[in-house]
Formats: C-alpha cells, sequence, structure tokens
C-alpha cells in the first residue's frame, strides 16, 4: 500500500467524478461557450454572494492575476513571510505585475490588523512604493493549515478602507476553514475584493482555481487570464469534475481534519518529536531532533511519501486519496518507528 | 444543421479520443508524475528531433514562454505585421517580457530572410532597443493559413545565426503545412531553436500546446511556465487526447485541405465575391463588395457562422466538426445566396 | 573650423548661459528645495497654461515617464513608424511600460486623425492589447523636423476623446515649430494631456527636458522620476540655463531654419543629390545617388561632420552652435565638392 | 544662523568647486564626447582597480541599473531588511527589473556570510524565484552610518562564488567608510562585480553618482541608462564638481566623523535621550522617551532642522555645509533643551 502525504494536490478523480467529467458538455471557454464552465463559474460566484468568477489553469495564475488587477507596476502588497504568492509563486508578483512585497512576520502564516497598518508606507512619501494591496491566506499553507478568526479579517478589512487598499484572499484551502469554523463563502463575499479557491486540493477535482469578485474588477480579469496564456478551449471536462466536487467533497474535508488530528496525536508521543504545531485543517507541520532526511528514508522504504521543510521541520497532509485503510496502517507504522538522535 | 466556420478551435473530441482521455492514467504534473504528459511530451519532443518538450495550457502561453526564454528585457523581436504573438495574445510580448516588437510589411504574414536582415537594429547603437529573436508562423494565421517555402526558413537560420538571434516557430497550425507540404517535423527541429504546436486546432484535442526544444533552453522553460501560472495537475486527461490525436487526426487534415479548396472554387463565381486568396490549407479569406454584415446575417439565419475580417473581407476555417454532409448543404447555400451591392 | 552638423544636442552654453548657471541659486530638488529648478517649473507650466511641469534628466525620461502615466501594463499606445519614443529611446516603451506599440506609416513622420482611428484595438477584444495612448511628435526627428498642420493635431484630439485615449506629444522640437508655426504654447497645453519639451535641443541649455501636464496626473509624475532614477540634488544650475534659454533662444531659432533653408537650395543645385525633404525648421534630409560613405569621409577630412542614415540618405541638423561663418563656409565647400558615382 | 542636520545630501558646491565647474570643458556625453565625464569616470575605474565606470544622474538610477545587470526577469536579489535597494528607490527592483527581495534581518543594516546562505532558494525548486544577486550597503544609511568589518564583506564573497551570485555593493557613503578604516578603494574593487559610489553625499557635489565594474557587465551598462533615462548631454558640469571632490572633499570626511562624535557624546548626556546608537561616521540614530513632535519643532523654533524615523527615533547626519561655527551653536542649543515627558 502506497501512502502519499506529501500534498493534497496529488488526489486522482473517483470513478463518480471521472463519470461527471466524461459526460460534460463542453464549448470554447475563450468564446465563453462552454456550458460547464459557465455553469462552475456562475455557481460560485453565487455561493460567495459575488458578481463574477472566472476559471484558471492553476492557483497560482488566479492569485496573480488578482494582483495584476488589484495594482499598479511599482507598488507593494503587504502579505505574510509565510504567503504562498511570495514563496511559491516563482516570483511572480515581480515578474507579473513589477511589484514589491511587504512582508510580516506572523503567527503560523496569519497577520493581524495592526500589523497591517504598521507596515503601509506613508502614501506621499514617494522614495517608497506606494501600497495598493493586502493578501492573505485562508487556511495558511506554509503556517501548517491555520484558520484566520473572521474578527481578524474584518479588522483587517477596516484597515484596508481606511488606506484605501484592495484585499485578496488566496483561498486555495478556503474550503477547509469554512468546513471547520462552518463558517459561510457568503461571509468572505462580503469583505474581499477578490477571492481565489481552489478545485484540485481538498476537493479532489484533477486541475483548476476560480477568481471570484465583483464586476468592476471581474471585466479586466479575462483580459489579464488571456495576457497570461490562461485562456483554455473545451475545458469543461474540469470544469464538471469542479462542480461534482462541489456537491460531494467539501463537507467530507472533515474526514482529513480528523485524520489529521490523530495522526498529531501519535506525533505527541513519540521520543523524536519535539513540537507539533496547533492541527487546525489538513496540514500536521513537526518538528524532529532526529535525521530528517533518515526517518524520510526509512519511511519511503515502507512506501510512506512525505517532505521535510529543512532543519528538522517535517509536514505530512491527509486528502480524499488518503483512506481510512491508509491512515490505519500509517498511524501503526508511525508508532513503531526508530530513530537514531541526531549528531549536531 | 449547424455549420460553424469560426475556427478550427472550436472541435469537440470524438467518442474515441473521449475514451482515450476517460482511460488516461494521471498524476501530479507540477511534480512531473503525471504519466500520459510525460508520454505525449516524450513522443513529440522525438518526432521532432530535439530534447525536450513541455505541455502548455494554450498555444498563447508557449508562445510567450519562448519569447520570455530567447530574450532579455527591453530587447527586440522580428515578426510579420500579421503575427499572432503580437495581434492576439493580449500585448503579451510587452507583459510579459517587456520587449518591443519590429513588424514587417510581408506576404500573406510570410516573411523573407532579406526582410529580415534589414529589420536588425545595429547592436552597437544602445540607442535602439537590441534585436534578439525571430518569430515566424506557419501556417499563418492571419494570412490565410499560407505555408512557408522551406528554402526560405532555412534563408531566416543563416541571418539569425549570422546575427546571433534566437528563432522561434509559433507552430499552431504547422501540422497543416506538414501534411500539404509533406515535410517531416526533423526538417524543423533541425532549423529552431523552439517550436509550439497547437493540440487544439486541426488535431481536435479540446486544450493544450506544447512547446519543443534542446535541452539548454528547455531547462528554463519550466520555471518560465511555473511563474506565468502554466503548472496544472492531473492534466494527463488533456495530454491523452493530444496522444490520441497524434495517431488518429494527422492525416485527415487533408479532407479539411480538400473541403477548403472546393469552397475556394464555390466562392470563385460568387458574383459579389471581388477576390479569394490563396488557399494552402484550412483557411479560406475572400473579399466581397457587398454589406459583410448582412452576409453573416443571412448566412446565421441559415445557422451558418463564420466571421468578418472588416473591410469587406472574411474568413472561413474547415476543421475536424465540419462534416462531409455539412460541406455539401454549405456550398449548396454559399451557391445559391443573394447579396445587394454595397452603398459606399 | 570645425563645423558640426550631426545634431542640436551638440551645442555648448554661450558665455551668458554660463554666467547664469553658475550664479544659480540652488538646493536639493529631491525634496522640492531648489529655487531655480522650482522656477523653471513654474514658468513653462504657465507659458503652456497647464497645472504643473516637471524637471527630467532626459527627454526620453520625460517622455517615458509620460507613457507610464497614461498606460497600464499590457496596453498599446499608437505612434508614427519614426517615432523617437520606438526607435530611439531603448526600448523604454516595452522595458519601462510594459507596453506594446501599433505604428503607423505616415508622412514625414506625422499621422492623421484617420490613421489614429483605424488603429485603435476594438476594446471589448481582449485578445489585443488595449489602445490606451497616441503620441505624437512636433516637430519630426526622423521626419526630418516637419511640422503638424494644427488643425490635424485637434482631429487627432477628437478621436482620443472619443475613445477614451490619452494624448501626449513628444515636443523635443516643439520650440521649432512654435517659431516656424507663429503659434503659442497655449494652443497645444489645451489640447494634450502632457507635453515632452527639451531645453538641450535648440534652446542650447546643457542638459534638461520638462514635462508639463494637469494637476491629476503630474501628481503622480515626481513618483514615476524617483523610480526611474531621475531624481537629482542641486540641479538648478541645469535649470538656469533652461530659464536663460526660454529668455534668449526661442525667437533666434529662425536663424537655425533660414540656414537649413539656404543648405536645402544648394543641396537642389548639386547634380549627386537625388532628392531634399521639404524643409520646416532645422532638419535637412536628402538622397545621394554616390557612396554615402565617401560622402561623409570627404567631408569629415574638411572637418565637416554629418550622419547618414543608410541607403544613400543623410542628415544635417542646424543649431546655435552652427555660426554665420560656418554657414558661409559650408555652402561654399558643399558647393564644390565632387563625388563619383555609386557602382550599384 | 540656520542649521541643517536632515542629511549630506543638501550641501551646496563650494567657490572653489563652482569655480571648477564653470571651466569645465564639456561635450555630448550620449555620444562620450563630454571630456570630463570621460576623466571622471576613468579616475573613478583607476581608483577601484576596475574596467570601467559610468556617470548616473542619481545614485537609484546606479543602484537599479546594477541590479538589472545581474538579474533576469522574475529572480530574487538577497539585502538588508533597512536596504535602500529596497525601501527607498520607489520599488523600483520589481518596477524596472521584476526581481523580488529576500529581505534578512541584519545588526544595523549588515548582514552575514551565513545569513545571506540561509537566504538563497534552492536553484532547482522552480517554485521560489531563483536568486541571482546580493547587495549590501556601506556605509549602511538607514543602519545609521554602521560600516562593515572588511572580513565580512569577503565571507559574502565566498557565499556569492559559491552559489553563482552577483555581489553589489550599494556604496553612496562608502568614502565615508574607507576614510573611517583607511580602507583602499582596491580592496573593494577586487571583490565586487559592481560599485555604486555617490558625488552628492558626503562629497558634496552636487549632483551624480558612478556606477563601476568590469568590462563585460559594464558594456551593458550603457543600454541600461540609456532606457532608464539617463544619458544626458553636457553634463561634464556635474562631473567636474565631482572631480573636485575627489581631489579635496575625502579626507575631509574625517571632521564629519568627529563632530557626528561629539553630537553623540552631548545626547548621552541628556535625560531624555534613551539610547544613542554606535556612531561609526557622520550619521546619528538615538531614541528619546518625549514627543518626537514637540522635539523637533522646538529645534525648528530655533531654525535647526532634522528628521525624525518614527516611534521615537530620530535622525542627524553631518556633512560638509555642518560648519564649525554651527557644530558649537548646535551642541549649546542641544545641551540645554528641555522636553516633556511622552505621555502614553
Amino acid at each position: 500500500m502506497k501512502i502519499d502525504l506529501r500534498s493534497d494536490t496529488i488526489t486522482k478523480p473517483t470513478p463518480e467524478m471521472l463519470h461527471a467529467m466524461m459526460n460534460a458538455e463542453v464549448g470554447d471557454d475563450v468564446y465563453k461557450e462552454d456550458p460547464t464552465v459557465n455553469e462552475l463559474e456562475r455557481r460560485i460566484a453565487e455561493m460567495f454572494g459575488m458578481d463574477d468568477a472566472l476559471f484558471f489553469p492553476s492557483g497560482s495564475m488566479a492569485n496573480q492575476a488578482a494582483i495584476k488587477l488589484h495594482t499598479q507596476l511599482g507598488e507593494q502588497l503587504i502579505a505574510d513571510k509565510y504567503a504562498h504568492v511570495y514563496n511559491y509563486e516563482g516570483g511572480g508578483v515581480s515578474f507579473n505585475s513589477g511589484v514589491s512585497c511587504k512582508l510580516i512576520d506572523g503567527y503560523r502564516g496569519m497577520i493581524t490588523a495592526s500589523q497591517v497598518e504598521e507596515s503601509i508606507n506613508p502614501p506621499d512619501f514617494y522614495h517608497s512604493p506606494l501600497t495598493s494591496l493586502v493578501c492573505i491566506e485562508n487556511t495558511t499553507n506554509k503556517g501548517g493549515g491555520a484558520c484566520y478568526d473572521f474578527e481578524e479579517i474584518k479588522k483587517i478589512k477596516e484597515v484596508c478602507v481606511a488606506h484605501n487598499l484592495g484585499y485578496h484572499l488566496d483561498g486555495a484551502r478556503l474550503w477547509n476553514a469554512l468546513v471547520v469554523k462552518q463558517e459561510d463563502p457568503k461571509q468572505y463575499g462580503e469583505i474581499f475584493d477578490t477571492i481565489s479557491v481552489c478545485l484540485s486540493k481538498g476537493l479532489g477535482a484533477p486541475v483548476g482555481s476560480v477568481l471570484i469578485g465583483n464586476k468592476d474588477i471581474m471585466e479586466k480579469a479575462i483580459r489579464i487570464r488571456k495576457v497570461l496564456g490562461g485562456g483554455m478551449r473545451q475545458i469543461g471536462y474540469m470544469a464538471a469534475a469542479g462542480l461534482y466536487a462541489l456537491d460531494n467533497h467539501i463537507n467530507r474535508l472533515s474526514e482529513d481534519h480528523q485524520r489529521a488530528k490523530e495522526i498529531g496525536e501519535v506525533l505527541q508521543k513519540l521520543s523524536f518529536v519535539t513540537h507539533v504545531e496547533p492541527i487546525d485543517t489538513n496540514i500536521i507541520i513537526f518538528n524532529i531532533d532526529s535525521d530528517e532526511n533518515e526517518f524520510i528514508a526509512k519511511m519511503a522504504a515502507k512506501n510512506i511519501h512525505f517532505y521535510g521543510m529543512g532543519q528538522g521541520k517535517l509536514r505530512f497532509v491527509t486528502h480524499l486519496d488518503y483512506t481510512k485503510d491508509m491512515h490505519a496502517h500509517f498511524l501503526e507504522v508511525l508508532s513503531s518507528i526508530k530513530l537514531n538522535k541526531a549528531v549536531l
């Protein structure tokens, strides 16, 4: 039994999802004639109570398009030091938009309204870039699946309004937060100018992210998608997987969360584990005082795969293709693993 | 019977292609673990006799990535005034690469080696941008599906070598040229530094383009694809359609070409048609002396759809979903259409 | 006697201008505390009846800043194929602003309102870049110092208004047009959104250009100047030269124009000269049927210097440092020069 | 007596410097025909033992050009969180080069080799931008004029070599470090790929910075200067001031340093001063527990001017125009100032 805990991006469609894909009605989405893509966009805009939504080939492109929509060349955005948009999108903030990042040293990838306020460059001091956007991530990826307190999200909004800043949510794993916190997507739609959500992580669709926003901003989004090369033709097969996932794969995220918690409980008891970060959703980050590569190698030898994050930090991610049986087996293996102390 | 001659991008998978898609083995292509994508890339690289190939969500992104790979911020590329990269990729040359275009007034979208030579800025005159790339299109889109004489392609290569310029082929419809000219992809692989080919036009796959090149340049291509947001997860479903098309849909392009020629013959006989451009492949461009919008509207009333190009110029494109029956019906309708003379 | 007709940029300050420079009161212009710069900016804004003006180290930077102020990344501007902003600013339109150029094949560097109208991309067709700016040059540099008919300038304005386009004047040699046409700078201030004028060509100051515009746009100009690196400290010495030139060197441009015309008359009579372009101001462009390099070399041997433009085309430029005596001597030498017919 | 301690950029030429300016021989530097600029460039290249130097209108442009020369669109540079290139150049790193910054939390604006090493993104992990440049500042501006230990500079070089990174020195105030540390410019020329030095801060020239480097890199620098709009015509007047300053104003920087130290000693004794940062050169940074604006206002009322840095932090900068008499007067005023405790 191969167990892959590297990321929730590695899932493959279930037979039911594949059936939905195979029966999708498609058209040329560059001409906006793909009925399945159009339906997905309509449905997600409605879920969030916003005017429009647009399908993208990746979450990176959805985020980068949002950043471009909110900024002008040379401006600055504010984000946590762990932000995906800064760390894992290939330098796209500067490459695509010519924008720089003011990074905040937040808690588990989450920032506060007062930190945002302190990070705004004075608008009349033209030696510094003009601050024009705040990006937050919920849940946080590198922060270990942490969920924001919605009150803090609202306080940040007040700072954005006071200083005329755009407010973008990188919601690659927002579905996990919605399930854990029992929040309504419309709460988010009321606050943010733009939101990106991903269909291919927890939801288990093979490909695709959706950017959501109000009319004035989304009218320009299709132009940005075009220039980045994200206009695709009969992509409705992928949108069909997304629609299926919206109907069938949201609530089941609680299983992933439950399993993550149970893994955390086992980790707490292991002698070589020095710290386990709080587990809010489906990401488990922990530290060991043994050799990280030895741990990875020993588990790989048992066909269990995951990533190290450097300096004794490691990460497991639970997901749709991590089944009940795998979970039982994994907990067993994990409980019995022996590691040597790292020699420093 | 609806007849859609707007573009060859509107085709939908045949049942056999769909079957191939739904039986594809997939994986996370961001980690390069999708076996079907890997197979498609290997197969296309081999066809062209080049080292590597990379799947992209669109031809625009494949071209834009190539341009970025060949240039530095502020440089200039040479292309025909009809070039897709200049006209129809949303300004991406300047947006994504900060590069300007020197446009040549070519013949049906095709340029000559001597025109290229005259268009190179002197490298030591730093007031002008440094010329670093030549892009040609084969077949030409806005040029009416025209095919280059391969000897001219080789002469342009000599100019590129002499002046240290990159040489990129926008081969969105290269398959059509290969079939008409009975050329071997390897001829192209020997000449060009990079080639983009499209799976979703004549070949009839729903989505995807492939960029091909040698090792040194393609190693950087994946980084550019990432920063443009073109990294997708289980996209092997689309690659499977591409593989199916390579096996089954290349030779049949000659049917599209034959039908295009037959349409041209009918057009020649129509009183309101003033000029029909030469028809090399599957694109028919012609001029009328009647009101273009009236023509479009009258045909639309008969459920036949196509685009005007402005100023009395119109275009038909034949493709996989334009069947034998549609062809017979279309020729009949076309032969009998009556238009008023345009009042100028 | 060395005679330099390469460009009007090569002039050196007169003793009186140098005296004005060295007695300038200066301050830190980055803090906007240089009284001489402030006075120059106030004075030029007033001349043109516009709100604000800003000093730049070069005409290229003033133009590039204007283009940035009018456009967003990925948009397109319209200009003549000879435009300085496209040809001689190092590719800055794409480098600094990520903007592409739609070039018009105008007459002597001048374009018409109807050509502009035809060159606008349809705003809802997002495959093409959004057109957002028209740039014209008056007088034209590569067009041979040609002056626009002011009526055409107004017609172009109407097109800009109708299509919501910015309208920028590259007025590097506007002073020459004002003198020849007896126009008032305020006519231009009423029409254009931004105007750049140069202090260091016909006016004879050593360094500097000024960008002029209304409040809303100029408020952002200082930020663009900063990011391009154009903020300088005690630069009032150069502004003082500009102020001196405004008082003393505008009307004398008619001398340069008169001498240019006289040179043209001599050229008309030379057997090896096949064509002399109309001479509106201080630039003379002509063609010869002899070897261009031989001509340049023979004249250089007599300490007379000028540039060839390639393919038998040559250029003379008259200016402040081309004196009455030089003129007499030059006409004499020119009249008597003998060249061999070019062997083709 | 007006005393201005805001910055060392506010100095005006001495009569002797002005005399040197007035007698400068000039030419068109865009054609590289200004003998005074050429001499300044030759002289500075020689001082640093490097191949070439190029005059720029500002230190920002010299730094931004260097960054462009070392990077490609989308890459990342490493610098201290206080770095001028990140904080005070208008966002130019992203605007001009499309490059992002990895900022290090250094000591007084200075970073260590091991911090640099930890900040390099893994080159084969294409999700993160490729690290390609390290920029350090000596002395540090926002770090309070701190001087690097030259051994650390060499260690950072080793990291750069090992990881194939460019190494740029923002030497806006390098002259101050050279004087204090009794270092030879050639030490720096041996280590760095590019160095920018400023003529208009401690050296007292009105305008100008110079970028220095080896042949291969500097050949491209003039092209970058052009596209940023930094090519100027008869700018030799400013270069003459620079040449004068090299001969006459370097050693006298020790006076500025001595006065800065004496100011620091007085500050140490003041009851409202809570902390004085170490004073290495001509910048004094200190904290007060009283209201910063009250302090600034009370001193301004006595015609003494300086800047607050926010949150009770303030800065004095000594310079050429801060004379012996001013110093005596300032120390007296400073010693006797009374402030109320801040009410928090």
